[in-house]
């Protein structure tokens, strides 16, 4: 593959988000298999965070799954579904991140790679915006390894065994 | 600025270690302002892990600045130089940052921007080996935003008041 505005965005973040489904697997076995079935082990986990004042552990899959689903809305102008944000379970999660894959592997090439100069405004951006490129680059890609990292952070302080390559996910090594 | 081989490496990792950069300038202040003089709070705080068997603080922004920097070399064959990952306090780690910078803003567009089939090999990759691009978009970007993210989770959850928009630094609203 060449770099294109596309190949830098979908085929990257589905990749990690494929590795973010294996780690919350992990968790999950993990979960299950140290449970104390007198604590609500699992609601517990999904709510955990590394401080009292940052998000836990389901909201930072929610916003790293809702950062790569609304950009295709936002660069190309295309429906994109909403979700609910209430997902208490991992397997829930697990359907939220399957359903993200499927809607960036839905992305063509061509549906987005000549979009780098729309304008791209997010709500709490005061009416302001940047360029396609310009939100890609310094605010979509950032802000979606930062919640992709900040889940497996979370994961990996409740001493579930993952470790670098579980975030990287396979690599082509020839 | 369009999508080039170049563009979506340096740029973005000079700007991540920018914001990095005023991250560690808020957790050295905070640290100075709550310090015990009887605690050797700063060597405490570089330190610092999210979990005991996972890498500290100060070892975060080495291997942060090492993927930045050995891409460099890794991609266009030019020397680099070694750092000694030997810093044990905030100064030293800015100006490891800095001098990081440095080479990174001295890349030129024509010297990556051909690169992506070039082939290259990390010493535990077993003497395989990944295109550049394969290399850039699978392994230098993701890793470099994980270890970035994971410093900036350490200094959070030590009640640095720093919020996303420190990790993602100032944007180009219009």
């Amino acid at each position: 593959m060449k770099t294109s505005f596309y190949s830098i965005l979908y085929p990257v973040m589905t990749k990690s988000l494929e590795a973010l489904s294996g780690v919350l697997s992990k968790a999950a076995a993990d979960a299950e298999a140290h449970k104390s079935t007198r604590l609500n082990y699992e609601e517990w986990f999904l709510n955990d965070r590394l401080i009292y004042n940052q998000m836990g552990l389901a909201r930072q899959v929610q916003i790293a799954t809702d950062n790569a689903k609304n950009s295709i809305k936002r660069l190309t102008g295309a429906d994109v579904p909403s979700f609910e944000d209430s997902e208490t379970t991992f397997a829930q999660l697990q359907e939220r991140i399957a359903k993200t894959i499927d809607l960036l592997k839905a992305v063509k090439p061509e549906d987005v790679n000549d979009k780098e100069d729309v304008r791209v405004s997010l709500p709490y951006w005061d009416g302001k915006s940047l360029s396609g490129y310009e939100y890609a680059t310094e605010y979509l890609l950032p802000n979606f390894f930062f919640h992709v990292t900040t889940a497996y952070a979370i994961i990996r302080k409740n001493g579930v065994a993952i470790g670098k390559s579980d975030f990287i996910g396979p690599l082509p090594l020839k």
